[in-house]
């Protein structure tokens, strides 16, 4: 079961309910990061209980270890890990654009070496597709080639139509007939890209659209740029998501935009070299001020670290390396996301998001 | 308070109840090992979930790193850590033996550069003493000398009567009235040297009674030897406590000899380096055959990660170095020691404790 409802919205934004089988996400939402069937540092256990019913799983990184064979005898990605909601799994596009050694492409798909072994992998829409599906994700992405940035506008434009075919063969790719398929729009920096890249999905026709290629090195203003061009003439109704967006504010200003739903490593990377958020903005942990700092985080956080722990002891945590103070951290991070999420879903849900960015820039000012 | 109850005695093996304020931990117990003020991968609610209400946490670390005056800031070390259990503290003699660098032992005390940062740092018994007091320690260990292995009998005999001095100057350096310490019996593999240094405490006259000097390198047969001339002629009434030891068997053994305290950093260690612990005696979870083993660790294991996890994912974890594989190993460690020791006393109360043993090595032998 697949069905996203608008609940209401606020100029471009939007609150909505996705519900894929039987879990209901409340949108927009964050998703976190399991790269390798684990959020790191954090058990299933904990993610849930902080409130998170999505995450997002890497193909690339599942396919070389451990290999869809161990997932499968396990029945699929679920019980692998033991994660009771729902996933999202990519297709890799990002991935041999990022990390893949020696990568050919080509029409067909893409010749690339292991990161880990050095072994010869070749990647095509089918194969990703099969992974995926192999998986069980509730949501999978097509294949696709991440553009590069930067990048010319023709190199775009052929990146963009190579993926817009690996897109048409991602869908006739899948063989499960309760697969759930987003298309993902590319065209760099190129608004005219951009909405050509959208027109040929929208020919072939997705569960949901994502906007790729972003987060990739481009400013905060062409982000905003490109996203005020294109989220508008996406499907109203299908969900939107922005792929690997990204800080507090980058995630409020494409909430603006009409974007619903978000994955980034950043407050769980953050979490483990001592950055973490608070109303002000980030705080650095290994800071020598708070050596001796008896207040929690932050004063009003209700999240278990800040619920228990002083600031002091966190940074001495950090300062012997102790794997409690990745747990901690990580936990205030991904708590301190899932309430902001919570907070832009109820402010737009009352008509009082553009108050709700107001005050979120006046706190950071203090 | 402080009271120590023997239940029962199956020859010279005994269970019993240690009271201490308001916690009564049963013995013999296994304390896991918090050296810098955290259980390695663990948050104090697994630990005490687990079943453990002592941990042992590491005076010379603390000391270091965050200091006296940061702890002391939180009121105590309970509350730094967030830990409602009981908390025994070394004296920072094993550490000063095996850490520091360039230490010159005096009669008065010790000085040596500190391992973290090269500073100068003098340690004497009433200084380590007042920071055990500091920290709110439950149980607090004299200070002495870690009589190095192999020693000849004239340097463990100067050696021993060294610890004797500074067990006596830790006694009267005490400060609150509510404090509870232990006397460390040192002497080398040499029995008449542990008698010397047993008698020597024994007139001094302590809360509980440690045997030091062992765990650091010499053999089973010869620490067992040393057990055997030593244990029954330390007070039956008051705790007998095993310093850094040990593993399953040697725990097995000492209990056998009439030892009631332990604690050791091998269940949490061996966790992080993916060796886990099983009736059958180690898995080592790195072994490429549990790439798609659907099993649990132990099959009828009870722990967290028994209950949730299959030895694939547990592999493929430590293959991606993922702190995730780090806390469920050493939750599974951790749940195997208390279930260990759980197991020895109900044992020992119902008379039992030789069947167990022969138990436990025959399934060794599986």
């Amino acid at each position: 079961m697949f069905e996203f409802k608008i609940k209401n919205s606020e100029e471009k934004a939007r609150v909505g309910e996705l519900t894929l089988n039987k879990n209901v996400i409340n949108t927009p939402c964050f998703m976190p990061v399991g790269t390798a069937a684990a959020i790191k540092a954090m058990s299933t256990s904990e993610v849930s209980n902080l409130g998170y019913n999505i995450i997002l799983a890497n193909t690339f990184h599942l396919m070389l270890r451990p290999g869809v064979e161990v997932i499968k005898k396990h029945g699929n990605l679920h019980n692998f890990m033991q994660w009771d909601g729902s996933t999202i799994t990519n297709s890799c596009g990002y991935q041999v654009f990022s990390l893949a050694k020696l990568r050919r492409i080509t029409k067909e798909g893409v010749h690339f070496l292991s990161p880990i072994d050095g072994q010869k992998v070749f990647l095509d829409p089918k194969k990703s597709i099969w992974l995926q599906e192999q998986f069980n994700a509730d949501i999978i992405m097509q294949f696709d080639e991440c553009t590069p940035y930067p990048a010319d506008k023709k190199t775009a434009e052929e990146s963009l139509q190579l993926s817009l075919i690996w897109g048409k063969e991602s869908k006739s790719s899948l063989e499960k007939e309760d697969s759930n398929l987003f298309g993902i729009v590319q065209g760099g920096i190129y608004d005219e890209l951009r909405d050509m890249s959208l027109d040929g999905l929208l020919n072939i026709g997705f569960d949901g659209y994502a906007i790729g290629g972003l987060s990739v090195g481009e400013t905060s203003e062409e982000r905003n740029m490109i996203l005020d061009n294109i989220t508008h003439k996406m499907p109203f109704d299908k969900p939107r998501y922005l792929m690997g967006v990204g800080k507090p504010e980058d995630i409020i200003e494409a909430v603006k935009r009409g974007i619903d739903m978000f994955d980034c490593v950043i407050p769980t990377r953050n979490a483990r070299t001592g950055y973490l958020y608070t109303k002000k903005g980030l705080l650095k942990i290994r800071n020598s001020k708070y050596k001796d700092d008896l207040n929690p985080i932050e004063d009003d956080c209700e999240c278990y670290t800040c619920r228990n722990y002083t600031r002091s002891y966190l940074k001495h945590l950090d300062n012997c390396k102790e794997i409690l103070g990745l747990r901690l951290n990580t936990i205030h991070n991904l708590y301190y996301y899932y309430k902001l999420m919570e907070d832009i879903r109820s402010s737009i849900a009352n008509n009082n998001f553009y108050n709700f960015i107001k005050k979120f820039y006046k706190n950071r000012e203090v």
